[in-house]
């Protein structure tokens, strides 16, 4: 709750910006109480608060988060469902310059505890409902010194009680747009979780690019049902609130509760997952819930026949590549038909295949993708040296590997994992596995580097064939050499019965050990 | 061409600008240049510059201003027609950090040196065919210190022979992306021209979202054959640009020409006026040119036909309010339906009507349009008195009145005009003259403020009735009190013949002379 916990991640709140420049969310929300103050900005529960009312609600707890010492750089951490005081969180700290950070509510108590200790918290908003056992136990466990409100109650402790009597002026402190204001914990393969942190300036340039990409302006109602705590369901909440469009908050994919919703607030969008649409075409296959409001992907034709097909470029073509890092996507399909699987960058993000050198490869090389733009995040929180490496030479580096095509478009390769290196070439195993996994009789591979005295290293692949498939070392390896950089491909293979994994990844110390793996180069994180 | 040209308007270069978050037109540039190395960029006369060879032409350009002493915050001026050497020297300026002015080549002799002299060039690109004679007698008259470029023509003096020998590699030079790139002159109803000083932040920022609008990618082809000194036609050429898609290049709008360039380019769009879709219309009677890549706006029937009709947001709603100060556009019709007459703002832009004094005024009241933003202005070319006006608490007053409507939409009201006060009240001329001409007997009207000793000024209204229409003083005062608020309606009419002006604007001062008109508040630009 004091300055300490500032974070050169984050700007001074002691330099004037530049006003006429810039946008923060705090100033998107002044503009829409201003200029729109009949049209609602949120609905929850009992809730329905016009951009007035939310304005004023969000300078409640503004003053009390300040008086509660609050300030620039600190975290204010949301361990809860969705509800409208997520947003009126993110807000407060958008006009106290401090982050917002909602985590992710259905972890375990261990995972919990993870968070925060890590992001370290000035404030931590928990949830009663569901959840609350686990969460004293946390607080306990982790002899929290944050300040604890209950959102989901009343009285003592509670966030209502906390804003009760605070004034409800703004606060009007100046906050530069390259604060950073929300922080999200990004989602590890192998390792803990970091705390992305993106700045205003981030969220305003993406979410004012995808509203166009999803066809999201004054009038969208968009129904928040999935995790607020995960970028892809958030950028459209941020786009919905920066076109001042009405946000609608549900707790749960509960799907009786999803169809009142969207009839009785005539939701124009949601992020629906494939199991609750098929919970949707069970309880309404009476078609006594008109959804046609609802602009949605298709699916089963009771679903498509339900909804209004969504014909905005998202909705044709929703991919692309993106990460948290950069707040969302970084390319996208939807940007006109392209040779590449990720589609193009927006104009305002550069895209750079790196060598592990940090050379900007040229098009057609395989590297790790580089990216650059006001939509890339300001760093990870409390991670110095990680931080280090991935802006190395001012680019972010996504730690993930792809092309640029012919065209100038992106395709994603996989995850960069770690490099190979042969006669002083890189080789990373994505590229080489995606090509193994191209044969017909190939039903799983792997590659490991196996020391070579002259070559430094070379290529063993490990390879689970497909049932009642065949096929012989030379057979793969000629596929391999057909297709790409013969040093890129495997001079020995290995048949195996599984490829052994931790979780999603694969175990390569385990390959490494019954394999003879070794002599990796030093580089990269 | 030495550095005491600079200006406090640009920022230093010597600031490492944070070159992962930035995005300078250079780097959009650099970007294309690796990624789509065999993409056209320009398409002019002989000239077919795909990326490479239009970065390795600016980079000569860059390296050869630079070696003529060309800095931070000079001017380049652009005196002649459309030319992929225009787009190379805007290109060359955001390499070197100077600026590039595109000025009108159809003025006269006298507007052509008050630009020379107002812009004071370091270097002055020429043009012979046309206005060549013109030129050379503005710069023997201006005495011009300039270097003078002739950009079509070869050997000594020209563009070819200055770049000719310089490197063709980047001159890397670390540009923020706050600093001017661009000047544009506005046009100046009264008063002389200004020239507005845009950011690469803003091109990048406004250019993005407007490729989004209009539909412009990768695959665009836009056929520059609007006046480039113009941001109307400027927007769609740097959509292109920062898409990757072509820009092609042609000094005049020849019907004959334009249907070949869009044949042979498979031209996707074009800045082509009534005019010239009549005289395509009578060449093309025999479809001997087929047109139908051109995405384009319906028009007659004809031409309807043999074009394909734009299906964008813009193509269908290609309206909204904006001025060169903003980078073009601040409110778009093709955001949503909405009440007003211009549209909605892009979520990065922030507008608000102001009053007099400066308060952001609430919705439904007339004030002056005040805009913030990352597209804003970052001032008028040595103009700082002006300046401080014009930026007045952080906002951009754009000179115009509009109002917010109930859905938060913009409708716009007129220009700013000078002020009326009666009994402390703010009276616009221009929301007064807009619903006297609403009277179906009124042709045109003008209101002045005539001196009271107690309410300080009252309204009186200047009236032309239309022919064979008639009106009494008292009819017309009843039909603006039952429109506007009731301070705000004229205590007297006068009928007269016509409305003296001088060019568009209404001459007030003859008026005032006429009428007794007199007592106006001091402030106001």
């Amino acid at each position: 709750m004091t300055a300490t916990h500032s974070t050169h991640l984050t700007h001074s709140t002691h330099i004037r910006p530049d006003v006429m420049h810039q946008v923060t969310l705090a100033d998107v929300l002044r503009d829409h109480t201003r200029n729109r103050p009949g049209s609602l900005g949120a609905v929850c529960g009992e809730y329905r608060l016009d951009f007035p009312a939310l304005d004023a609600r969000v300078n409640q707890l503004s003053h009390a988060l300040a008086g509660a010492g609050v300030g620039e750089g600190d975290r204010l951490l949301w361990l809860g469902q969705n509800c409208h005081r997520l947003i009126e969180g993110l807000l407060a700290a958008a006009k106290v310059g401090a982050v917002f950070c909602p985590a992710n509510w259905r972890q375990s108590a261990d995972e919990f505890a993870f968070v925060v200790n890590d992001a370290d918290p000035s404030v931590v908003f928990w949830q009663e409902a569901e959840i609350g056992e686990t969460l004293r136990q946390v607080r306990q466990d982790t002899g929290s010194k944050a300040l604890w409100l209950q959102h989901d109650g009343e009285g003592d402790g509670s966030y209502e009680a906390f804003i009760s009597t605070a004034p409800t002026i703004d606060p009007g402190v100046a906050i530069d747009e390259a604060t950073a204001v929300l922080m999200m914990y990004t989602a590890a393969f192998t390792g803990s979780p970091n705390g992305a942190l993106l700045s205003h300036r981030a969220l305003v340039v993406q979410g004012s690019f995808m509203a166009q990409i999803q066809g999201v302006g004054a009038d969208y109602v968009y129904l928040n049902c999935g995790p607020l705590f995960h970028v892809a369901t958030f950028m459209t909440t941020l786009a919905t609130f920066l076109s001042g469009g009405t946000n609608v908050f549900t707790p749960r994919a509960d799907a009786e509760e999803l169809c009142r919703l969207i009839v009785e607030e005539g939701c124009t969008g949601g992020f629906i997952m494939g199991p609750t649409m098929d919970q949707i075409i069970e309880l309404n296959v009476d078609g006594r819930y008109n959804l046609k409001t609802l602009r949605a992907f298709p699916g089963k034709p009771e679903w498509t026949a339900m909804i209004t097909v969504d014909t905005s470029g998202w909705g044709q073509k929703p991919a692309g590549y993106g990460q948290t890092e950069v707040m969302g996507m970084a390319t996208l399909n939807a940007l006109q038909p392209s040779i590449g699987s990720s589609g193009r960058p927006a104009p305002f993000v550069r895209i750079a295949m790196l060598s592990p050198d940090g050379e900007e490869l040229p098009a057609g090389e395989t590297g790790e993708i580089g990216v650059r733009g006001p939509t890339v995040m300001n760093g990870y929180f409390n991670r110095p040296e990680l931080n280090t490496v991935r802006q190395a030479g001012g680019w972010h580096h996504t730690n993930d590997l792809g092309r640029i095509e012919a065209d100038g478009s992106l395709t994603f390769v996989g995850p960069k994992g770690r490099l190979i290196k042969s006669a002083a070439e890189n080789i990373y195993p994505a590229e080489v596995e995606a090509c193994l996994k191209s044969h017909p009789a190939v039903a799983d591979a792997a590659i490991i580097g196996v020391p070579d005295p002259k070559w430094d290293q070379n290529v063993t692949a490990i390879v689970v064939l497909a049932e009642g498939q065949t096929a012989t070392a030379d057979e793969i390896i000629n596929h391999c050499r057909e297709r790409i950089a013969s040093y890129k491909k495997p001079k020995a293979v290995e048949f195996v019965d599984a490829i052994p994994r931790q979780g999603f990844a694969v175990d390569y110390d385990a390959l490494d050990d019954r394999f003879g793996g070794g002599g990796y180069p030093g580089a990269g994180a």
